[in-house]
């Protein structure tokens, strides 16, 4: 048993290295299109990696921070950032964007997990819960648009992004609230989130538009 | 006694509901304008409703959130973004945005008041006091119009609107400092607030600009 | 020696103030080429005076905020915008610019110093330090130019201004583990940060882009 708790432990680890190096990348591109600096590269990177989590801590009043219990995240970030701006050009970009799409599903789930567990530890009430979750796995793309200067994409896209983890988080609650161990709710969380995320872009799913 | 006190409660109560309201709604109208999806709708309808006390809150470093002591009022606001996106069309937010100018200016002394108030009993001086008042009842659309990628609405269309709230935040600083009752003090806020709101809106007041 | 350390506390004091300043003025001028009103003239000079503290101090979860200790420094800033708008006009907004480059650049040692200090007191680890510098010097800055929709000046202009900053962060962290007196890291830090400031803007450094 505590062979097979190990191995998920380990397994979570390489998701969410996986994800936050998916996450990164995406900050780096919108960076690099908006021709930002060395600087600009490196601190929209950090917001769309960091920015969802730090936000949620900030909100529950958490401390210390992940990135500040685990500063090799830091690191691996900028070693990234560097890497990146030495070998990456226009032309991987779009390769790029497709293959980060199941790491940011990916991440999308477990970033939503860990929101919603870190919120039902504090006590506080299940639609915060959720709420917290989305935050942790949606509002690091959102500091990175705004830090670039556009509405976020997560606000305008009609691409099931959000509603996802929305979804995902409610699972987490459901499952959780029946006194499953841990893992459990994790993993209805990650399913749910990550084949929404999944079957939406398969299908093309579109979110109703206001027909104002 | 306990009965005019149980009925301002209940005003005060009332008066709270159509203040989030009327946010809300100018959230969702300016949403709506950026053609946003269901998602950015609902997430800056909930910065503009709640984004200045939370703003507040993390300053003050004050814990539960109001909305998360009330959680009933993110329902509300959910409901009211799936009503108005089913319901509401462009052609009505002409008569909207003249119908919320009255919420809208009781819940901007509303909310002053309350920040004040939080601030005094967080023993903060009397200025930073008045500038939480000012937060609370402002930054609600600071953050809506940021997130819409827009220059906020309050510091540039010369139309007084934050310094209502400056001038309704003295008022309460100034009458709680003489030992009243906390409700003569919201009350003198509500009416210096609302009544420079008022005058402001009727006599097409103008901010002065910087002849730059 | 004690009269060494009083003077040296009234030299950093000046400094600070200058500091202060120079950053609220370089918030007006943005604010008027944006042709904002008096309120969001007041607003944008206290983010970019006072953003980059309130910034770090949140994320290190101290209170009270430097502003609310010190209110005089609010009063001071809100002086200045009223001089500024009384006084200024657009054909000093040059020669403004070219005069607090010197204030701005002390300023951003100081207040790197001054971060770095904060999160060392705090029990960070040595990159948050210095993450935590950067931010106190850097991100006053960066909120200034979101509110006025800008990407933020420092991510884009190629100038470099943040790896100052960041270079006398490390600097100050290298002096401070040999356990010498604080006022040692803090001139390292100084000399570094505006050394490397003034050699860039002598030399006319350029930041790598990305050629992407």
């Amino acid at each position: 048993m505590s062979a097979i708790q190990s191995w998920g432990d380990t397994l979570r680890l390489l998701v969410e290295l996986l994800a936050t190096a998916a996450f990164a990348l995406s900050g780096l591109m919108e960076a690099a299109r908006k021709k930002l600096d060395a600087v600009g590269v490196c601190v929209v990177a950090f917001l769309a990696a960091f920015g969802g989590g730090t936000l949620r801590d900030l909100l529950l009043d958490q401390r210390p921070f992940f990135w500040v219990q685990h500063t090799e995240m830091l690191w691996a970030v900028l070693a990234l950032c560097v890497l990146a701006m030495g070998f990456m050009r226009q032309r991987h970009f779009e390769i790029t964007e497709k293959t980060i799409l199941w790491p940011d599903a990916l991440g999308l789930g477990l970033f939503t997990a860990t929101g919603v567990h870190h919120a039902l530890q504090s006590f506080m009430p299940l639609v915060v819960a959720v709420l917290m979750g989305l935050i942790t796995g949606v509002f690091g793309g959102v500091l990175r648009d705004m830090v670039c200067n556009e509405i976020p994409t997560a606000f305008k896209d009609h691409h099931p992004y959000a509603v996802c983890s929305f979804a995902g988080g409610w699972t987490y609650v459901a499952i959780w609230s029946l006194d499953t161990p841990g893992w459990v709710a994790l993993l209805g969380c990650l399913i749910v989130t990550v084949g929404l995320r999944a079957l939406a872009l398969w299908y093309n799913w579109r979110l109703p538009a206001w027909r104002a």
